[in-house]
């Protein structure tokens, strides 16, 4: 799906998205099947409940309901948030293309500031004066270029690079709610930040962020991006699972090098070592982008080409779910345990069609048994999951 | 030429070996070509006046006498410096590999540190307290793990890279005679390298440093060298001439890396981006070299693969230079200037054979009239030059 071919939804269909995406056990990537599968949002809350049951579901699977999904729209039109559904003009493209958009994102500020080439810069919490001002000069150069900055509005590193950027377009991508200012003490910033540029989240509004929602936002924050610059990260941080999933979003990978003295810079070396580019100031980043900004004016993403991996029409991957025999779903759940398999190898294991094994594995996350990895991976559930969302 | 083929000279012989290096106009490349041609020293000195007047040598070309040869001999057996020509056993096997290997090495100290693989650890005169340490705790690493480290015994880097390896054995190659001690505050260095180690040099005896000598002493630290690390280095500084030539020579290049705020970082950042490999650890330059000390003993140069471009019999790549006509020296002398010009592009622009094109090239280098430039590549000189010896 291109942007000629998007439209926006009536109130009244974008309630039906709304409601599809919020309910039990429905994430992006279930999402993206149902609709395949039943054509439209409305078509498949119907559907939802039978398909749970199949799989064994323990109760009846919990649907959003049209009074819940009213009462987000109304308080983002109170917070003046826009819905933007995937399938909507203005859209992030580079997003839209990937596996796992989200079906709506939440956004404050300006629509304008998700059109433009846009470069992530992440890294350490507790990053040093020093990495602060690099991050705060490569974000202040790359948007001076034309490009806009996205990063998560954390402490350090995020921080510095939105302030940067700032005044020109920045784009914070927060891991709760579009609405909830976190870490506290950004509340100036997240107010200048929906001024100058935009704040976006997946998340319903009002959420407060945890743990468990960082690694989902990180990869917004890459498949927002044309590339991901890492400033200052130690080895096993969060700044490096953004980098893992830019890397697989086929998103260039920069890293900004320190010396082996200096823990915060491990992880960066490490990327380096990995094949990230070493950076040094935003003319390095504008050369491994291919020499996007040298014209020194704003670049709409149309003029230059995204990586082959990003722009796909939905759904981006995989076949069409079909319905399965009560045979074959007892063969696949066989097979599924503790351990992450992928469906590959689910599909090599059993000779069952790829879209027999699709579907039954739609079943079983929609029943909550089993839940879905990074890399197309699936595990047994053994307990009953709370909702996700 | 491989060990097994080489023996020691007798005193007379290496005397000839020592008059044709030191005589006027005749460097590595040209005392190979020579000897190809001549088939042993003695007859390359009896033929050099001929071929040089033939190139049209303003005057007669400046042999090294006997006597002042056997001075040089004499002055090396009371200072315990061993003169170890390429064709003889105990000169290093992966510096007689290089076209431009020097036919006599002045060797103080132990000859067993010459038949050790080898690393160079190389980096910036006015390194930082850090930058010490790494260098330091590198070579104490890579030693321990039974690898001799080789540096030029400058200040800063190089400095404390002996001293990280010592007691272990470490090659220092000096810039100018083996036993000129430079800078002079690492007398006691000098002392204790010649007892555990070894110090090499091509300049004569009490040859005093010069600015000129350091990029031809910066080869032999590579050519010695399975790999170079460069630890702190600018831009534009001679630690990266050194890694220039290791990747000439086929040697790994290793880069330790620092902030692109400390200058002192932008020489090693700029060779990871141009394909150094990034190190910070000993254990990451071992696995570089493809797992090397891992055995944890250590490992003589036959235990392991030198790169390809290594281990060449002598000459590597020159083909024989023929003997020429005047026409044909008349075309050359004519295509040549000031800019350096590659032998290769002689070849085709006069489209004589390469035997011949080398044949007038070595004559009018004896003749002082071109000068050979790194790459293969050839000037004119419109001055007769000093001897560079």
């Amino acid at each position: 799906m291109n942007e000629a071919k998007t439209k926006p939804l009536s109130d009244e269909a974008r309630l039906d998205w709304l409601r599809l995406i919020r309910s039990e056990n429905v994430g992006p990537v279930v999402f993206r099947q149902l609709l395949e599968r039943y054509g439209d949002p409305a078509a498949a809350l119907q559907a939802l409940p039978e398909l749970a049951r199949r799989a064994g579901g323990k109760r009846r699977i919990r649907l959003c309901s049209s009074a819940e999904a009213e009462a987000e729209m109304a308080a983002a039109r109170r917070a003046g948030v826009r819905l933007l559904a995937l399938c909507e003009p203005g859209y992030p493209e580079a997003l839209r293309g990937l596996e796992d958009a989200p079906p709506v994102l939440a956004v404050l500020g300006n629509l304008a500031a998700l059109g433009l080439s846009t470069v992530g810069i992440v890294g350490a919490r507790n990053a040093s004066a020093n990495g602060r001002r690099l991050a705060g000069q490569l974000a202040a150069d790359l948007a001076a270029a034309g490009l806009a900055v996205a990063s998560g509005m954390a402490r350090g590193i995020d921080t510095a690079a939105h302030r940067g950027a700032l005044p020109r377009p920045t784009v914070a991508v927060l891991a709760g709610g579009a609405d909830v200012v976190y870490p506290p003490e950004n509340a100036a910033l997240h107010a200048e930040i929906r001024r100058d540029g935009a704040v976006i989240a997946e998340m319903p509004l009002g959420t407060v962020p945890q743990a468990r929602h960082f690694p989902r936002r990180n990869r917004l924050i890459s498949g927002l991006s044309l590339g991901v610059v890492v400033v200052e990260a130690a080895k096993r941080s969060g700044s490096l699972i953004t980098a893992r999933f830019a890397g697989d979003q086929g998103r260039e990978v920069f890293a900004v090098p320190g010396s082996p003295l200096d823990p915060r810079a491990g992880g960066c070396n490490q990327l380096i070592r990995e094949g990230a580019t070493l950076v040094e100031s935003a003319a390095d980043v504008l050369e491994g982008l291919g020499g996007l900004g040298r014209a020194e004016r704003p670049l709409s993403p149309a003029a230059h080409a995204l990586p082959p991996a990003a722009p796909r029409a939905l759904p981006p991957v995989l076949s069409a779910p079909a319905e399965p025999g009560d045979a074959e779903r007892a063969v696949i759940e066989e097979l599924l345990g503790a351990e992450p398999i992928q469906v590959d190898d689910v599909v090599r294991q059993t000779t069952l069609p790829i879209a027999v094994v699709h579907g039954v594995l739609l079943e079983l996350e929609l029943a909550g048994r089993v839940e879905r990895h990074p890399g197309n991976r699936f595990a047994r559930l053994y307990k009953a999951p709370a909702n996700p969302l």
